[in-house]
């Protein structure tokens, strides 16, 4: 039985966390959740939430008025933006090439409401034209898709997604948990509606924070459901005609009521979570977005090219890859989790493993955030060298760093 | 228009928040969420959520095994057993004396199912008969109460309902958010299945995490609706016979498996909030729970002696006060918010505002968790006197501390 008296301050070892998140923080993120707390309403806290809201425009890609944080980890955010956005009864169309579409169709079965697929196999993507012909096909009232699968390590392509819904008369909600910060957002030129995001990948923060953006059309819809707890109602509220959303902590029109002007009391916000996104973003704008997407493509471009120097195959497809995760087969006859705990215990270096079909075939490695650096991938690099050949897999030695080397420097 | 690159570091005002919460977090809190991150299944990681599991039993009074936390504020918490402990369709019993109790009934129907009351006015608790006729007439299938409502300011005794509980086949929840770490929560003794709390009230950390126990009998009804998501099942998962549970992210069942021995990958924990509810147990087990009910006791006498001997009207029944958060009447002719407002402005302290009912009516002065401390509610007082008699309402000068101080020695 622990006992609880002898646990010690919290003292966690220097890890290098170079798996598909999380990963390391930008030590200004940790630094800014230290800061002391805030009332709920005091006037510098609910200007930190409008700074928060201004900061993670330029994020999406934006100039959605509703920009902020839903309080929970990135499946906070997915499902906050689900049981929103759709009705019971009303159908979904699902962009499903990973286990994420397979998340998103697990939410909609919960809260009720119905799904179609378009499907690519693990290690592709879905062709727009495919989801095009489905969207016709199932006049769906929200398409879905994940932005940057990290199971697969595949990123969907979603220029023209927004055409395709408005050409049916359906709103599109993206998850760019695995993506935002490192690669490209642009919800305003996607023309989708409602994207959330999480800190722990490319914003270089802790879990527990997801960003999200909502349209204005979006916010209608939401909106037209709004039915404010009897608790906190004002005296006048008048609820809107569509349905109850189906959770009082998700309920983007009471978050959305509580970050504008009415300031409806409804969670009391996390606000060492708020200071660190609001940090993430700092951090991520001070940089400058074409900068850090061109770090990140020139970490994933070094990964590869080093994985591949070694003789490995990666998985996927190339033309489709997320820039700041990459799958690579596990070699014939080696144990990959042998690998891993010789990664972590002798370099203090954590990579990844894989789930479902992939499970026990591929590793995953990440460079985001703040590890999306060339340093970060030159070591991770040679210590995968060592392990493999400690464990008697060959690989060509001293081969792997200087193609990185040189990746990195073609992409910058 | 904000120009987010023109932000500055994070840098809030010192002030002291001495309202119903959320309040200033202990400093060690701060300095242990600044640790860095770890991998999700690092074996230290998973240690940590090991201790987080024994360090927070003592806290809810409980050897339930099924002690953790939920990712999100408070009310992620409360959604979390709600949703996972009670099927659409079946009643649940609510224990109804201010606002939180509203907030249940508001859950309970969003997430389909149905509810009776047993009520008391603002101000006063519901009388454990009443509990029992209630139960005995409705036979619900849950019997859920807030612990200590921070609208009211009254605390509903809780000795007995597990009994009343057993003697009808419900399950039993309550909502101790506002108590938790400052008034005793004894789970077992009480014969209460599934208690949640939050971080930011008595245990002196931020909103953004929720501690909950789960008996063993409500674990296994919530088993009983295990449905884990395709794309991280075992192939050999076998589905519960129960309805799946209406909520992915509050789906308890997933969430134990997370942090059993499975270790199923369903969220990804939100370490530097796991770190702070760490260290949240680690100061109050430091400290010794007895010693800190005993502490908050003293500061709630303290501040009570304070404010009658200005000559003010506290709101409620005596006799079952919160000891961390006290309800006074606004003087006749005395505008409360410009009260507050030169509280902040001149003093930099906080106090808070009201609800529903009571709103315009009360201010309610919290001393919790790291403010539950002599000098901080004598400072409080020493400010409200000032504020008072610089806004014309006179009140006998210099009377208060002295009042306050030896109420407070009087109750250590």
């Amino acid at each position: 039985m622990l006992d609880p008296l002898l646990f010690g301050e919290i003292d966690p070892p220097q890890r290098l966390l170079m798996g598909p998140g999380p990963v390391n923080a930008h030590p200004r993120v940790l630094r800014a959740m230290s800061a002391d707390l805030l009332g709920q309403f005091d006037p510098e806290m609910t200007e930190y939430m409008n700074q928060v809201m201004a900061l993670y425009r330029p994020v999406f890609g934006t100039a959605n008025r509703w920009t902020m944080l839903v309080d929970g980890t990135a499946r906070a955010g997915i499902e906050a933006a689900l049981v929103s956005l759709i009705q019971p009864g009303e159908t979904a169309l699902v962009v499903n090439f990973g286990r994420f579409g397979l998340l998103l169709q697990e939410i909609l079965t919960r809260i009720g409401a119905r799904f179609e697929t378009v499907d690519a196999p693990w290690g592709e993507v879905v062709p727009m034209e495919a989801i095009r012909e489905a969207a016709i096909r199932h006049r769906p009232a929200l398409i879905c898709s994940v932005h940057g699968d990290t199971s697969t390590t595949m990123a969907q392509p979603l220029d023209g997604i927004g055409a395709i819904a408005k050409e049916v008369g359906a709103l599109t909600y993206i998850d760019a948990t695995a993506t935002i910060g490192g690669m490209e957002i642009a919800a305003d030129r996607w023309g989708v509606d409602v994207i959330t995001g999480g800190l722990q990948k490319c914003l270089g923060g802790p879990s527990g924070s997801a960003p999200i953006t909502i349209s204005d059309a979006a916010a209608d819809k939401i909106f037209a459901r709004r039915h404010d707890e009897k608790g906190i109602r004002a005296a006048d509220a008048v609820d809107g005609q569509g349905p109850r959303i189906g959770s009082n902590y998700f309920d983007l029109a009471m978050v959305m009521d509580y970050w504008g002007e009415k300031r409806l009391n409804h969670h009391t916000e996390a606000t060492s979570m708020l200071y660190g996104a609001r940090e993430c973003a700092r951090v991520a704008l001070g940089e400058g977005l074409e900068a850090r997407y061109r770090r990140h493509r020139a970490a994933g471009a070094a990964m590869s090219a080093g994985l591949r120097a070694m003789g490995l195959t990666l998985f996927g497809d190339d033309a489709h890859r997320m820039t700041n995760v990459t799958g690579v087969y596990i070699p014939d006859g080696v144990d990959g989790e042998a690998i891993r705990t010789a990664m972590r215990r002798d370099f203090e270096i954590e990579i990844g493993t894989a789930f479902g079909p992939l499970a026990g075939r591929i590793w995953r490695l990440g460079a985001m955030g703040y590890n999306a650096m060339k340093h970060k991938v030159l070591i991770t690099l040679a210590a995968l060298e060592a392990c493999l050949n400690a464990q008697g897999c060959q690989t060509p030695m001293g081969a792997a760093v200087p193609a990185a080397l040189a990746a990195w420097d073609d992409a910058q």
